[in-house]
């Protein structure tokens, strides 16, 4: 991750910086996507862009960038990638810098900050999941439906797997249901069905996610604790991959055989 | 706003930057505090640091700075401000500039983030207030009794209050009880008895809100909507100052005499 488009602009990655007045650094006032990238082919570009736009339809923000220049810029951080090699792109778009406050004058007429870096991206091996008992998603925030900056409930609960010996953590709703991983939409597999929860219980409508739904025929249905322990298999998704679970709170789990080909075609 | 410091140099306000990886930046990793000051005086300074570093162990988080570099940085913003003006100190504090993802593995070795900054800061007349309908505070996460950056849903709270015509929006919980505003502790006076939402309900225990708690013998219990309706006044606190409650939802309240004298001491 040496080179970084920053607002229009290719600059080096230790020049990419931004105003500490910027809002997405003050107050998480602003949204990303992850990408995927196999060699210079970024993976899903117009879903992500669009699902960019929506969310930031609900915050009341303007993309300042149209998504021809956003491909172009995807096109030319990709450009030196070995043909094989996997990468993340990230697409972070704020409110920009602004005075002081919560909601100052003219804050709905700051210019955005938009980022796009990439960085190297790993194949997950099947991981340990605790059931997060420290934070929970709220599903009655919009928030917790678009990908907004404001992720410090999943790094709690992140913390908190890896304190309690695992490496990721299934994350509650307000109602005590299934909502997601720290990081991806989850599936179980109860009674030979899979499922997976609905957006209504706090969950990102993952791009990856909307794709396992058609591959499995799966249900969105809400899933609740006691259906967590009837599984006999699961997994997390997001753009980037998948992960099988290996166990979770200990108990161990099948490991499925996934369409993770069908699912993660460009 | 035209100096800051910035991890541990005074910097001007347009070289005042930090790293896109900045984990404030890309993941509302971090905390801060508002501190009032008057002229050259800031207000409660042990206090707000003892509470960011309360914080700073909620989330596992270092502070690099010492109580005294922070006290001194505050001393060298404030040394040119006119004595009798009012001024807003920002102490932020982020996990620093990592590698992507959401917990890489060097995530708790990286240098933290310090950016102390100021502006002015001015008196707030009394304010119109609607009971927010779009989103909520999450009681249930401990990031809702500290002050992380994390302030998307006060940002949608605040937007919702100006879309319908009002200043500000007064936040429920997930039960549906009153947590607070956007930006303070919240009181109403109910029965003739002044009362405000306790810490259990989703509130930053305010340095503010613990002073006018004393000086009105205010009981801290949770306050219903149903309570809000039987309410004649009511008011908002911060570290900064107060705000008059207006009215709620259209309905006029009486102007409360408040003790700001005795609370907003240094």
């Amino acid at each position: 991750m040496s080179v970084v488009w920053l607002n229009g602009s290719l600059v080096d990655q230790s020049d990419a910086r931004v105003s500490v007045a910027d809002r997405g650094f003050t107050l998480a006032d602003g949204l990303f996507e992850t990408i995927k990238a196999v060699g210079s082919r970024p993976f899903w570009l117009a879903e992500h862009f669009a699902r960019l736009k929506a969310g930031a339809a609900e915050i009341g923000l303007a993309i300042p960038f149209s998504e021809d220049r956003i491909f172009d810029a995807a096109d030319r951080l990709l450009a030196g990638v070995a043909s094989e090699a996997q990468s993340a792109l990230r697409l972070t778009v704020t409110r920009g810098a602004a005075a002081r406050g919560l909601w100052p004058k003219d804050a709905a007429q700051q210019q955005p900050t938009c980022v796009l870096t990439v960085a190297p991206s790993v194949v997950m091996p099947p991981q340990a999941f605790v059931v997060c008992r420290s934070t929970c998603r709220n599903e009655r925030s919009p928030l917790s439906r678009i990908k907004s900056l404001g992720y410090g409930d999943n790094i709690l609960a992140r913390r908190e797997a890896i304190d309690r010996g695992a490496d990721d953590a299934i994350m509650l709703n307000t109602k005590g249901h299934v909502a997601c991983a720290t990081v991806g939409n989850i599936f179980f597999r109860v009674d030979g069905r899979w499922v997976t929860p609905p957006r209504d219980d706090g969950i990102l409508a993952g791009l990856a996610r909307k794709r396992f739904i058609a591959e499995l025929g799966a249900a969105e249905s809400s899933v609740t604790t006691d259906m967590i322990r009837r599984s006999d298999a699961g997994f997390v998704c997001n753009s980037l991959g998948f992960s099988l679970i290996k166990s979770i709170d200990g108990r161990d789990q099948d490991q499925a055989d996934l369409p993770t080909q069908a699912v993660y075609s460009p």
